[in-house]
């Protein structure tokens, strides 16, 4: 259970790291949509392995086969299926994963609430499994930006300490995708690259945090009081692996500020109702109103790491971990496409939602 | 669509600041509970408004009516239904929010999004929204505690720039109540209620962080790949009114730390596998590992501050509001029992759905 | 669990028989509609008791309260709280239940359920759970014939082995209401209030028949390949007290054809395609085809009956129990508005969704 | 949307009759329970055409391929992929389907809802779909068997106007298999074999009812007020190609009954609570008794028949429809395993809930 996310634009992934293979069924994407393989691939290479000398070695091709949903070329309105083959899964290099529980994984959670796992490169817990959410969004941001003008735009904000500041209004696509950490500010980013291959070399590894930007979204989105924008936002990003931190607009730094400070004040601009500030990162009582949607995501450092490392294993007695295996030393440019497909799979099912119950996105 | 939550212990909550009630109805609540509204009237009160010096002055009693599914004292097994009513409304303290919207409220967005919305005192948009939520929790935290003896605890951690330091293992409620603030550091606590004092009188309002604990969690709950416990903890979280960010564990603290500081090494205890620090905070790979889950939310400052500031009305004309009417300096007091609520609502959905899939809680 | 109804428009009751009330809230309706109490009142009227000499004589005025959701008269998107006060309660009329399961009813089934069950009048399993629905209903009949122009009409097609035959192109509500068992065909009303006095004069019960018709139904209804239209109104129609048989269209019926006989050939009228036939009752593939949406619900004879049976107490004592408490001898014109309220509920709910998935009704 | 069924077991099937694969995703199977292949082709061999001279005669193997989920034979609680590649598709047999509607079918309603339709073999709404929940229900059935006790059998009732009484209580799975019509009353089975050929002779086709029997199924699984077993029953039921209608026990036969003779007799039989007669067909108040399930499933004769048919073209032009192209001339023979599918689907999924609202199957 909990492997569907959605309520109108509903997507179920499946597949294990070492399995066959991994997928995604999407439910609910309007018919009439041109789609082919080539709209999913581009965001799957982002988020593929191998892809720079900052993330992980394996070898995936990760070709997006579309099964079912689309006919001639154009979405019928039933569920689309997609999948992706494993090829390079070298089992037997996790070989040591089999009794002993890393630490920080999720090897000892799994085992103790279903008795059983796949213990073969973290199986069902890896981010492998995020290739369904990838390709599902990948159609999510189409519909986005042909039926809405919606556009959605991610990139690294922070790894370990060394922090970008990036202009919202400005940054594009090509800015993030200039270098290989896909952090748009180019001074920084080599910075980070750095700290990265310093952390690779010493069997180490680094968080960091991905902030996300969405533009062109209508006023209106969002269904309080539960599923209020912010909180399917919160929920998906949470739900990605390594996620444990979530703001929307100036998040924990709204703490320090008063009232007075963090209001935004509202003006009319080309008969559009719009604030002077964006505080609130585009979100008001968990409904859109119009400015851009600002979110950022904390994600720990890899819990992979080569040194030594205090555990116990299947049996319930102690030993230690030696670190082997390829390994991201520091998921944030993989989390990238990860981050902005949770925000289009929200906004695309808001969208749905908001039409239906309205019957205009207002 | 958007006010129940939960999947085999769904709440669905309804009401308007000043429409005639508020309330709730649970389904799914496991039959033969003991229950009466002297389990629920106590979060009730922790809650409500006018309960001391620092919080909103409007009067209510929220006295919680049950009026389904409880017999003779016990759960049915059939819906919960519960009423609480609205009397010291003052509406026309309001009116002049009939028109104008309020600087990062939610009267433009609703209105964006409905078309219509209910001027009086926020509306659905309202903290007082959460009474059902609250009542709620407390039937779902003595199934917590009678089923599975499991504890949930919250607190405030910080008032604007004001930081408590609280040792989670020892916390206990008493410590918590026995100030207006509700932050168990007594010292840090006076501090915390004179700048609120201060920011009520110059009319202006704080933000702040609750931060809540939840002990004697079994390992094994939460439902990847989405349903993750911290996915529906963050969801929950961000569906409280005012809250703008979520952490689990060490969160965005966790980002400056390499995986070698950040990783909880395992070991055994009295036959019990343990981790000998908690920087995941009881969730590894959305799932619970034994461990205190630890839990923030950080909530901004409260929109409703008494100067003049710029807005525009329903017809798109330039205009500025002059606050007033009762509100809340600060939440961060009242915040306390709905972080608890939705901890509780999430873990018991959780343990629900785990005694369903396994037979057992593992 | 399972006291929600619907994906977009969902609707949720509550209530025991011989509780303090009975309610429903309402997620999900769009904002806007003109809605009172007196648009409610009337189906909750054709449903109450004591409303002609062949139903139970329990006595209640079964008056709607509207407690949120509504504001100045327009809904406001958010939910609608409905509530109804159980006044003629005459709990001890049911002491004899207490103890002894009664044959036919839903004592034992709730008891090895839930462990615990409230014995008055039939608790949660009692038919005036349904006045929520039928409440929840009168609302979407509203949305269904302002914005779509869909009109829902239902009457009793057979009590016993007394069959109506009834012109669905022709047959409106005047004819419906116009006798007692809200039989269309005058004559054949006249035979079944007959036979329905004479079962109640022997302490007996009768069941029977009631057919739905919905005019006005745009194509494009319906999400295969779980939720068609059929599928979804035989969830709701079989959900009613003492259903226990659905048919679409020829349902039954249509077995004994071969296709060449039950097809029905396509031709244009007016630019619109029509079918010459309606054997399939407007749904084909499980979805609605712009013909008159025809389905039949069948009742079992009321299980309250006064004559002594066979049965067994709680401790598991062979028992005889005697008849006793007010009854219906025949529900099935009290059936009436409860299939309408399913079919209504399900088809606002497939109309919103449909426009939330393609723009448009099609 | 509307392609997953259940609640807590999950499914969710893609997939047109001519795509590349049709397949299904589990999500919510409890762990621990081996499956291969080979516990799921059984099935999929009784659904698949080519069977028999009175199936279609399109030729598919339908091997069902395990692509996630699965660990060394045994279940890990993750979402299972299964998928069959469609093979023998002769679209060209079809094109004549490309532009006329043919009668019945669901070719305009499918047109009419989403815009464009697959029009090859049916697309979506060919009873190919149904392979994903056959293979689900495999996998369903198994659980049912070893965690329960529970049998699910169903077998064909009726074709066309011949009849058959089976003896419910003795009828076993070898019955059902010992004729290609799955007729467990041999004299009848040859009759109904017998019709069918005239029928697929003339070009012409035929309809009928499946019965289904469920034994073993503890008192205590349906969710009051919607989710009752009966009411999940129909729409699984329902859901199936060409299904019109629905009986729980004795259905419409219960109509022209009076209460005296319907109700079922409580008696105690070996410490337990049994019924003297099943009238309820198992089910009280939307609960199982314990006694056996007994449901019946009506089908409408096969749209496809060879004869010229009046019919329009897509552009609204009135046309004749040639029949052509391999069809069932009656589907009862498949249905079967369909029906049995869709019972196993409910009770497992209601088996799951139980357990986790109660902590005990009661």
């Amino acid at each position: 259970m909990g492997n569907t996310f959605g309520h109108m634009f509903r997507v179920t992934t499946w597949g294990e790291s070492h399995g066959d293979a991994v997928g995604v069924v999407i439910d609910g994407c309007p018919p009439g949509l041109a789609i082919t393989s080539d709209d999913i691939q581009p965001d799957l290479d982002r988020r593929k392995p191998g892809q720079s000398k900052i993330t992980t070695q394996r070898k995936e091709g990760d070709k997006a086969e579309i099964l079912s949903g689309v006919f001639q070329g154009r979405t019928l309105g039933t569920p689309i299926s997609i999948v992706v083959s494993n090829n390079d899964q070298r089992g037997k290099d996790y070989d040591y994963m089999q009794t002993k529980f890393r630490p920080s994984h999720a090897d000892f959670s799994y085992q103790a609430k279903y008795g059983i796992r796949n213990w073969k490169g973290g199986g069902r817990a890896s981010a492998r499994e995020t290739i369904g959410r990838v390709a599902a969004a990948a159609v999510a941001k189409k519909i986005l930006s042909e039926e809405y003008g919606i556009e959605i735009l991610a990139y690294v904000k922070q790894v370990w300490n060394i922090v970008a500041e990036i202009d919202l209004s400005s940054v594009s696509i090509d800015d993030v995708e200039s270098n290989i950490v896909r952090c748009p500010d180019q001074q920084i980013a080599l910075k980070m690259i750095d700290q990265i291959e310093k952390a690779r070399k010493s069997g180490d590894s680094l968080g960091g945090v991905v902030e996300a930007v969405a533009r062109g979204v209508p006023a209106g989105l969002g269904d309080p009081v539960f599923d209020k924008l912010e909180a399917d936002l919160a929920k998906g990003v949470l739900s990605l692996p390594a996620c444990k931190g979530f703001e929307s607009g100036l998040g924990f730094g709204a703490v320090a500020m008063t009232g007075s400070e963090h209001n935004d004040p509202f003006y009319m601009e080309d008969g559009r109702v719009r604030t002077r500030t964006n505080r609130s990162g585009g979100i008001q009582g968990g409904i859109s109103n119009g400015e851009d949607i600002v979110i950022r995501a904390a994600f720990k450092p890899t819990a992979t790491i080569l040194g030594n490392q205090e555990t116990v294993d299947e049996d319930g007695n102690a030993s230690t971990l030696e670190g082997r295996g390829r390994h991201d030393p520091c998921v944030l440019p993989r989390a990238v496409p990860m981050v902005e497909a949770m925000m289009a799979l929200v906004l695309v099912d808001h969208a749905i939602r908001q039409r239906g119950q309205t019957g205009s996105l207002v």
